[in-house]
């Protein structure tokens, strides 16, 4: 049986759930310096999130995007106005605005920690999965899901990236690190390497397979993306639907 | 800011969720013999469970349960039948049936690991809190939950019988544990015994002002406990209601 890297003494891990739209949410910290980022918070969790950063002293340096979500708006907007000094963050082939934009290759520290940046596009052009390679980890957004992977039928979905991103960004990590995806509908919090490359049930196929499954899956248009996109665009900081800007008003207030 | 215990290098620990019921299960196992337990799994997601015991190459010991639970029926019976070789595990106190009942000092072995039982009544009488002193980790079932704990107005609850067991026996273990709950409903999926001591509403108030606040949550009549329960009394092997009899006939024929 596999083992994981074991989590450094000074690094600290906490992953959060969203019930309705099925999105984790990642915290993560340096123990001494208390410098934390959080991935793909979700805006009707942020007060929250805010509150566990606050009640744990830490210090959010960055509220990161994986990608541009299509289900749900993101939190890194009104987490930069409830934790002043937080930056949002995203990737430069996203095309959506942000505080800090990333690409293939960029590292963001925080504390003693690093997170690489790996570019992995097919979900969206603008995917990315971050790796924290002293701690065997890596977060993949929507590119790789347990036992599944990102839908490729809207957005700049294009299954053969998505595979090649797979196979080239992911599957060649270690086998024993552990990977965090965006979402689980099925309760399961995360999975490995070792595991994916042996169960995927669509990226343990041939590439010609792969596309023909995900050519095929006649999934529903996504309910939530009229709403989401536009917002997601500003990482959430405006252009939220109508019955939300009064809730968020006062918070998000120029 | 506390800092976690690390995890030994031969232990294995997953967290899994049922969005139904929001019961937390946790699967432990040593890496090296590949013996696990299953504590608090839900019956629906119980073939989920041991397939995902089959992929990981670990063998099932024990499923555990921390208590005789009120809002779903416990996937000990069917796990028994899915993994041949496994035991049901519950406190002697809950007068549960059960291949395994513990009480208050017990230890419950899995390969090299040992988790301590301990005696945490208040929500039923024989709700227990399983400890792993040398991982910092415990499972408080419904006795505390994140910044909440169990109900104590049904079958045996009682709110100044639960504050003892929360002060006595889980806020006495170190600052720095973490402590997983059978259930949370707000996505947050641990906390430490720090975390609870400082900001928990109810169990950092005096006995006096929470048997007060306790006996005053005018809470609805647990929805799924006449269901529950006759099943559980017997940890799921049978006694199932009527329209589950069918789904578990084949898996339960005794």
């Amino acid at each position: 049986m596999i083992k994981h890297i074991r989590l450094s003494e000074n690094f600290f891990f906490k992953q959060l759930f969203d019930r309705v739209s099925c999105t984790y949410s990642y915290l993560l910290a340096d123990t001494e310096t208390k410098e934390a980022i959080l991935v793909d918070p979700v805006i009707d969790l942020a007060e929250r999130d805010a509150k566990i950063i606050g009640n744990l002293g830490l210090k959010l340096k960055y509220s990161i995007n994986t990608h541009m979500h299509a289900d749900h708006i993101t939190g890194t907007g009104v987490l930069k106005k409830l934790l002043p000094g937080s930056q949002s963050v995203i990737s430069t082939a996203s095309q959506a605005l942000a505080d800090k934009h990333v690409a293939h290759g960029d590292i963001l520290e925080f504390g003693n920690h690093k997170m690489e940046v790996r570019s992995t596009p097919g979900h969206t052009n603008g995917c990315v999965t971050y790796v924290c390679h002293e701690q065997g980890i890596a977060f993949t957004g929507d590119t790789l899901l347990i036992r599944g992977c990102g839908r490729t039928d809207f957005q700049e979905g294009n299954p053969e990236i998505l595979y090649d991103s797979v196979h080239n960004h992911i599957f060649s990590l270690p086998d024993n690190f552990r990977l965090f995806p965006a979402h689980d509908y099925n309760g399961i919090l995360d999975t490995t390497v070792l595991e994916e490359k042996k169960f995927n049930p669509r990226l343990t196929k041939t590439k010609e397979e792969f596309v023909e499954i995900m050519n095929n899956l006649n999934l529903a248009y996504p309910a939530q993306i009229d709403k989401a996109l536009p917002a997601n665009k500003v990482c959430g900081l405006y252009n939220l639907p109508p019955e939300m800007e009064e809730k968020y008003k006062s918070v998000l207030k120029p």
